[in-house]
C-alpha cells in the first residue's frame, strides 16, 4: 500500500467518527429531550477528543512527506492536498488553546443567551474579550504558518484561497452602489399592497406543503430526511442529508423558503462525489460554495416568477388564503426593508449586515481594534449602510448574532460570496440551459445536471477559483451579483 | 488513582462511545432513510472495532490484578466484578472467530429474510450449518473458560449465574401442569364472545393514546421518546431511553400492549442508579431481569382489571368503538389460543414455545443433536407442547425466529425467566402495597416505588440471585408464575 493509500484509508477511517458525530448531532438538535443533554455532551466530547487523536497521530507527518513524491495522477494530487490541508489545521494549534477556546466560547455563548435579551454589553463583554483574546492568539498562529494576515487566516479555514484584499475590493464596489440601490427599491415598493400571512396555518400543513417542494426540488428521499429543529440547518452525511426547519402557525413564510434553502444545501451534499466518499477531496468546496447553493435554490430560482408560481399552486393544496396567490407571494418574498437583524433581512440589504461584520471582525483579528470598540464601530456602520442606530441597543446591534460569542470569526463573509456565487452561476447556466423554461414546466432536471456537472460533483478536486472559472469562465465577478438585483428591485 | 479508578474512568470511556452506538443504531432503526445504510453499517463497523479495541487493551489485565489488592468497599467489589465480566468477555474469544461469525451470521440473516417466506430449509440449513459450527467453537472457549456445559456458558452472556441445571428443573415442573391448563383455559374461553378489532384505527390516534398510558406509566418524557419502527424495541441510554412502536390501521391491541411493555423496559433503564452512571455497574442485571419489568408492565400490571379499565377510559379519548368496552379489552388481552409463532403467543402458551427452543438450542451447542435433527424435533415437541405438527412447515416451524439465524443461543429462556421474575415481584410486592388499589387511583407511585428501590435502582451490584432474594425473600420460585396463570385463566 501507498503511503498516499495509506492516507486515504486513513480519512476515511475518520470520516466514520464524523459520520457518528454528524448523526448524533442532528438527534441532539432535532429529536433528543432536554435530560439527555450531559450525557450526550459527555459522548460527544469522547468523540471529539478521539477524532483530534486520529488526525494528530505522529506517523501521518512521514505519510505526507512520502506520499508527496510518489507518481499521484491530478486528482490524486488534489485529494492529498484536500488530506494534508484537513491534517495541518487539525495539527496547528496547541491542546491548550483549543481547550481554553472551547471552554471561554461555551461559557460567552451560554451565557450570551440570556444577556442579548438583557441588552447586557457590560456582562457579555466580559467572557467576550476572553474569546477575542484567544482567537486573536489562534489567528496569529494560523496567519505565521500561512503567511498571511491573522484575519486572512481565519478566513482560509472557511473560505480557502480568499483573502481579506479581495473582499476588500469586492465590497468597497457594492459600497457605492448598494445604499442607493436598496433605497430605491424600497421607494419603488412604497405603494405596492401586500396581504401578509394572517390566518392559522397548521405544521401538518406547512410540512406537507414543504415535502411536496423537496420532491420539486428532487431531493433524494432515500438519501435524506426533514425534521424540525429551532435553528433549521442541513446536517448528516451525504448518503443521509438531514435538513431542518422550525414552523410556526402563525406564518408561513420562512419555513417555506427555509425548506427551499436548505434543499440546496442538502442536494450539493447528495450530489458530492461519491467515487471520493469519505475523503476529504469528496467533500463540499466551501462555506461560500454551500451558501451558493443554498441561495441559488432560495434567491436565483426560489424567488424566479416561474418558482413562485409552483409555489401558489402547490400551496392551494393545503391552503386556500389570498395571501397565497402567487402575485402577492412574490411581492411577499421580494418586500425590501431595512433592518436591524441579520437573519431577518432580505436579499438586498443581507450584504451591508456582512460587510458590517466583515469590517469589525478584521479589524479586530488584525489589532487595529479592541473588542470594546465594536457597539461604537456597529452603531457608526449601520448608520452608514442602512440609516439606522444601535446606539445604546446592544440585543439588536452587535450582540444578536452568535457567530461572535464562541470564536467563530472569518465565517460572515461566507453568506454574500455565496450569494455573488450563485449569482454568477445562475448567469453562466442560462448561456446554455433555459432555466425559466425548465422551472415553468415542473422538471428542473436541466438546472440540476448543469449544477451537478459543474458545482457538486467536483467535491474539494479543485480551488474555489477554478472550480468558479471552470464552471462561468470568470472568477468571482460581482456584476452578476449587482445585474441580479437591478433586475429583480428596480425593474 | 487507584487501579480501580483508572478501571472506572477506563467504563465511562467506553460508554461514551456505547452512547454513541445506541443513538446511531436507534437512528438506523427508527429514522434512517434506507439508502443510508450502507455507509452506516461501515461507520458502525468502525466504532465496534474501535470499542473492541479499548476493551482489549493490554495494560487492563494488570489494573484488574492491581485493583484486586486494592481495599474496596462492598459495592466497589461488585463494580469491580462488572467491569471485570464485561472484560473477560470481551477478551475471550479469538479475533478471527468473532469475524467469521459476524460474516456467517449476517449472511444466514440475510438470506433468512427470503428463505423463510419460501419455506426454504434446504437453503437455510446450507447457510446455517456454519452458524451452529461456529457457534459451538464459542460456547467451548466460554465452556473452558467459565469450568461449565457449553450450553451453560452460552446462557451466562444474557443471564449470569443462570445454569440448564436449574432450567431443566424449572421447567420439568412448568411441562407438567401448563399443557393441561392451556386446555382448560381454551375450554373455558369458548364460550366467550370476544369482540375484536373490525375498524380502521389511524396512527395518530393510537399515538396519542399509546403518549397518554405512557404518562399513566410515568415514563420520564424529559429522557426519552416514543417512536416508530418495524421491530418495536427499547435502546438509547438511560438518560435518553428510546421506545419505539408499529402502528398497524387495522388493530390496535398490539401496539398498545407493546407500547406498556416497552414502558417497562424503559422505566428500568431510567430508573438505573446515576452514582454508577456509564459504568458497568451502573446497568441492567440481565435480559431476564430486563423482561421481568417489561412483563411486570405488560402483563403482571397491564392485564390487571384494574389497569384495563384505565386502557378502556382513555381509549375513549380517541376511539368509540365497543371494542373498547372494559369486559371485552380485558377478553382480547387474555384470550388463550395455541398457535405456531411464539411472538404472537398470549401469555399462557408462551412458555411453550420457550421451553421447546430451550431444550432444543441446549441439546444442540452441547453437542447431543445435529442442526438437521431440528426440524424433527421441533415438530415432536410442538406436538407434545402444543398438539400442533409442523412437519414440512418450517417457516412457521424452526425457521421462523431471527435468534438463531446468527447465533444467539441462550437467549430464548430469558423471556420466561422474566415472566416468572415478574410474577414473584408482584407477589412480593403486594404484601407491602395494595397494587390494585394504586392502580384504580391512576396514580401508581407505590409500585413504581416498590420497584425502583428493589430493582431499578440496583443496576448490577448484585447478582441476579441475590437481587431477586433481597426483593423478594426467595429465589427465583416458578410457583408465584403458576398461581398467577391460575388466578388469570382458570378463575
Ligand atoms: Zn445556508
Ligand atoms: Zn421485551
Amino acid at each position: 500500500m501507498s503511503a498516499f493509500q495509506k492516507l486515504i484509508a486513513h480519512s476515511k477511517k475518520v470520516s466514520h467518527f464524523d459520520h457518528l458525530a454528524s448523526i448524533v448531532g442532528w438527534d441532539q438538535a432535532a429529536v433528543m429531550p432536554a435530560g439527555g443533554a450531559e450525557a450526550r455532551s459527555n459522548a460527544i466530547a469522547e468523540l471529539d477528543v478521539h477524532i483530534h487523536s486520529l488526525m494528530t497521530q505522529p506517523h501521518l507527518g512521514d505519510l505526507f512527506a512520502q506520499a508527496e513524491e510518489e507518481p499521484l495522477s491530478i486528482n490524486e494530487k488534489a485529494e492529498l492536498r484536500e488530506m494534508k490541508r484537513d491534517w495541518q489545521q487539525s495539527n496547528l494549534l496547541p491542546e491548550a488553546l483549543v481547550q481554553a477556546q472551547s471552554l471561554a466560547g461555551s461559557k460567552c455563548e451560554h451565557a450570551w443567551r440570556t444577556q442579548r435579551g438583557d441588552n447586557d454589553w457590560t456582562g457579555f463583554e466580559k467572557n467576550w474579550a476572553e474569546v477575542v483574546k484567544l482567537s486573536i492568539e489562534e489567528a496569529q498562529i494560523r496567519a505565521e504558518a500561512n503567511g498571511t494576515t491573522p484575519y486572512d487566516a481565519m478566513l482560509d479555514i472557511y473560505e480557502p484561497g480568499t483573502t481579506s484584499a479581495s473582499l476588500d475590493t469586492l465590497f468597497a464596489d457594492v459600497k457605492t452602489w448598494l445604499p442607493s440601490m436598496i433605497d430605491e427599491a424600497i421607494e419603488k415598493q412604497r405603494s405596492s399592497n401586500i396581504l401578509l400571512p394572517n390566518s392559522h396555518y397548521p405544521t401538518e400543513k406547512q410540512k406537507a406543503l414543504g415535502l411536496e417542494v423537496m420532491q420539486l426540488l428532487q431531493f433524494d428521499f432515500d438519501h435524506g430526511r426533514l425534521d424540525e429543529s429551532v435553528h433549521p440547518f442541513c446536517g448528516g452525511v451525504p448518503t443521509d442529508v438531514r435538513i431542518t426547519t422550525r414552523y410556526d402557525e402563525n406564518e408561513f413564510v420562512q419555513s417555506l423558503m427555509g425548506i427551499v434553502h436548505e434543499t440546496g444545501h442538502a442536494r450539493y451534499e447528495q450530489g458530492l462525489p461519491k467515487s471520493l466518499a469519505d475523503t476529504p477531496a469528496g467533500q463540499a468546496r466551501s462555506m461560500g460554495i454551500h451558501e451558493s447553493q443554498s441561495l441559488f435554490f432560495e434567491m436565483q430560482m426560489g424567488r424566479s416568477q416561474a418558482f413562485i408560481e409552483h409555489l401558489a399552486r402547490l400551496a392551494t393544496n393545503h391552503f386556500d388564503g389570498p395571501e397565497f396567490a402567487k402575485a402577492n407571494l412574490a411581492k411577499i418574498y421580494t418586500k425590501v426593508e431595512k433592518g436591524y437583524i441579520r437573519v431577518d433581512a432580505d436579499e438586498l440589504t443581507y450584504p451591508a449586515h456582512v460587510i458590517l461584520r466583515y469590517e469589525i471582525e478584521r479589524d479586530l483579528m488584525n489589532g487595529v481594534i479592541q473588542h470594546t470598540d465594536v457597539p461604537e464601530l456597529w452603531n457608526e456602520k449601520m448608520k452608514t449602510y442602512l440609516g439606522l442606530s444601535t446606539e445604546g441597543n446592544y440585543k439588536n446591534g452587535c450582540m444578536q448574532d452568535i457567530h461572535w460569542t464562541d470564536g467563530s470569526f472569518g465565517y460572515f463573509p461566507s453568506y454574500t460570496l455565496g450569494a455573488m456565487y450563485a449569482a454568477q452561476f445562475m448567469a453562466a447556466m442560462k448561456k446554455t440551459v433555459d432555466v425559466d423554461a425548465a422551472i415553468f414546466s415542473g422538471d428542473l432536471t436541466p438546472i440540476f445536471t448543469w449544477l451537478g456537472d459543474n458545482i457538486w460533483s467536483k467535491g474539494s478536486l479543485l480551488s474555489t477559483d477554478d472550480l468558479v472559472s471552470q464552471a462561468t469562465g470568470d472568477v468571482l465577478n460581482a456584476e452578476h451579483f449587482k445585474t441580479h438585483l437591478e433586475n429583480r428591485y428596480l425593474r
